[in-house]
């Protein structure tokens, strides 16, 4: 049966390998990049390549280009509040609240055992050796999701930290009504949440 | 304000610009892309590198890695029947149903002035040439969407040949009800043309 040329195969193939992508759309993207000129392949095959050279922050494992990520080699961050995170991209979301001046711990997921994603994938006794290191260490707050995976990991780490007996205070984030929000079209969890966790004013 | 590293933030820039693919995603992918191994980088780097060497059939415009494709290059293929054909996906549908045995012409796209594409950025020109310079071409399978833009270039390829006075069969595909499909559910237009287009048995 007639099909495309090996080397359009081989890219289709490639594409569909990336997450959000089937079959179809890898095709089409495959297509296009085909009809694009060299300069605009060259950009996109180098932007690939070049992220081999990307690195991960020793101390809180961000992205970075060296040992340590723009983070932590900020004077003007507070090491003394560790913020720990799923992945990057919620490190980019809370930076651009603007109302965190502490430092990030990345887990890199979160405990998924039908995924085959245990605690000790994750970097949760780098959290707990970070946290004996540094001494200083006054507040880790857990910015987790919500869900059953998130839920799961935070109770995993709050169980870690308390056994191995270390001294810090634990937070989450607030649950509540978005900002925004009308009471009532609020999903009844949410607004359960939001009642349950009222505060005097 | 904290942003990923420049390496990290080109390339999501590359990304997000495929068709289909917004910043979102493409933050989602270009983070994808960085906790994979260097075998996988480099597979897809290379890939899509590699794609710089594919052409296009001198002769119908399919991709191809030689001067002509491989269905050109076919001594089964009959060359005297060109099936037209928006772009090289579709070829590869009809080349699935089994039933077409001749040759193809690829326009690269349909005429759309509102976004700039006019008769003479498709290979329009070329099909008109290539009638006349073949000689033996005996029919001209018009396998265009059935949508405005389609309808604008059938009609004026249509012209085309007769302006050109060019003595070949033109014929469009079949319009009608789709195989499987149920008549109480069928839109008005397509049941519509199906009766219009109804045949003796």
């Amino acid at each position: 049966m007639y099909n495309y040329p090996i080397k359009v195969q081989r890219l289709i193939n490639e594409i569909s390998k990336l997450p959000g992508i089937g079959n179809k759309m890898a095709e089409r993207i495959a297509l296009y990049i085909l009809r694009q000129d060299k300069l605009f392949i060259d950009n996109l095959s180098r932007a690939i390549d070049d992220i081999k050279l990307i690195n991960f922050c020793q101390r809180c494992f961000n992205i970075s280009e060296d040992k340590l990520c723009e983070i932590c080699k900020d004077d003007n961050r507070d090491p003394s509040i560790i913020c720990v995170v799923e992945s990057p991209l919620d490190i980019i979301s809370i930076e651009k609240t603007g109302k965190f001046t502490g430092t990030y711990h990345i887990l890199n997921g979160l405990i998924n055992p039908l995924n085959n994603i245990l605690p000790d994938n994750l970097k949760i006794q780098e959290l707990i050796k970070r946290i004996k290191d540094e001494k200083n260490i006054k507040e880790i707050i857990l910015a987790i999701n919500h869900t059953v995976e998130g839920d799961t990991t935070t109770l995993y780490i709050i169980s870690a930290i308390k056994e191995n007996l270390l001294n810090v205070k634990i937070t989450r984030l607030a649950k509540g009504l978005p900002t925004g929000s009308d009471i009532k079209y609020a999903d009844e969890i949410t607004l359960g949440q939001a009642i349950m966790e009222r505060k005097e004013v």
